[in-house]
């Protein structure tokens, strides 16, 4: 009997390589969730990644007491080219940051980058509970990859040890850089934009500050950059998490991978 | 004496016309927040606005018992052309619905239309609720006007009873729309996006279906509107209020306001 694809309601990431009638284990949380919560039971159809092996439909095969495993039937989705920018940004406060974790996954970003910054208010940020939010959006939002959430480090260190490959747009609140949508075109006709067809020229982050801005030796440090462009978000002051969220849509619309469809829908 | 600017750190929504040496009336709640929460005295320097005489310096002449008043001193800016696109929304869960509220006022929406629809989760809108935020967020985020919230009305009614100089992009989870940035580069090349230069010629509004999605019938009877045009929002499955968010802060990017510096911050 092969499972019906559009009756799996539930997406998981697992961490186990993916092949036709592999035996996946899912994480205790995992299961726990899918018994307790979900009430599924074993037989039921779900859909699988683990951001190597492309997208499969399974069966739940076990499911008892914070274990459980999925049989992988059949591939639904290869793994795409996943390729987006780094999301460089100063914690804030809880749910403020819960909202932009889960936006920066759903928007595409490749990795994600905490700083400790001068200005910042908290240089403290819960790994374990970043990488869980991160694992449920991208289950959620469709994509073929989790994002890497990175250890923190001061954003003086980060800048000053860029790999040079990389490219950074500070979204400079003080007003000096041209509108972001310009230079990322800008950027787009100079061929800055064909890391998406693979070729991974240049790897872009996006450098947001804290609610207090960066600091004078901050900025100065940054400017500095022989591959870093101040760029601007019109004319209102926006939160932290909105200018993330903000650049990151941008980014994609111009030069990311916004003229791809989305995933059919059931 | 006159006051500094540079010490103005409350700014505050008004309903008085402002013209120098006003006195102008504070809320209740406004004044209760500035003398037990933020613990201002009389001869605070405040910034206020009202929508329609820009922004003017003042400072706070009488503050007790849930009653004050602020003299106006003299404008800072002058109330410019604030003209955005009306975000047409279904109502979705409380704290996303903050959200999204919030990050609306930022990225400039001049009205917010919450509509029912055929696959909502919720029909209720606490219509107080979302103004108090809508001020709130204008009053952060530096606006001159705080946008209009309109009474909830059936998507279908407002797509029927729509003026003819709107129109509408509206978000089409199935794909059937080309990416949003190519279609408002495209009508801004028609001269659609006009209206920024205060000829008013279209009016956009950007309409959001729930978490379910739009209905067939709701999808049909859009499509069938001589102003309407699907988009797409990228490859990934967005939440309502990214949604929401994305295409907002594209509008502005591509033909909205976002060619404007951000105002000088103190």
């Amino acid at each position: 009997m092969t499972a019906d694809a559009t009756r799996a309601r539930q997406r998981l990431f697992v961490r186990d390589p993916i092949t036709a009638d592999s035996e996946i284990e899912l994480a205790p949380e995992q299961s726990h969730y899918l018994e307790h919560v979900m009430r599924l039971k074993p037989g039921t159809p779900v859909k699988i990644f683990n951001g190597l092996d492309g997208e499969w439909l399974g069966t739940i095969s076990e499911l008892r007491k914070k274990k459980g495993s999925v049989t992988a039937e059949r591939q639904l989705r290869a793994q795409g080219n996943e390729v987006g920018p780094t999301l460089v940004f100063a914690p804030i406060k809880k749910q403020r940051l819960d909202f932009l974790i889960e936006k920066a996954v759903e928007l595409g970003a490749q990795s994600l980058q905490p700083v400790i910054t001068q200005h910042g208010i908290t240089d403290k940020v819960r790994l374990d509970r970043l990488q869980a939010q991160v694992i449920e959006a991208a289950e959620q939002c469709e994509r073929l990859t989790v994002p890497e959430v990175c250890e923190p480090v001061r954003l003086l260190d980060w800048v000053a040890n860029l790999p040079e490959n990389h490219h950074l747009l500070f979204c400079d609140e003080t007003g000096s850089g041209s509108p972001i949508g310009e230079v990322l075109s800008q950027l787009l006709a100079k061929g800055a934009g064909s890391f998406i067809d693979n070729t991974n020229v240049v790897n872009h982050a996006i450098v947001i500050g804290p609610e207090g801005g960066f600091s004078a030796d901050e900025l100065e440090r940054i400017r500095k950059q022989p591959f870093a462009t101040p760029v601007s978000l019109g004319p209102r002051i926006l939160r932290a998490e909105t200018a993330a969220i903000a650049a990151l849509t941008v980014f994609q619309d111009r030069i990311g991978d916004w003229s791809h469809r989305p995933v059919a829908r059931d």
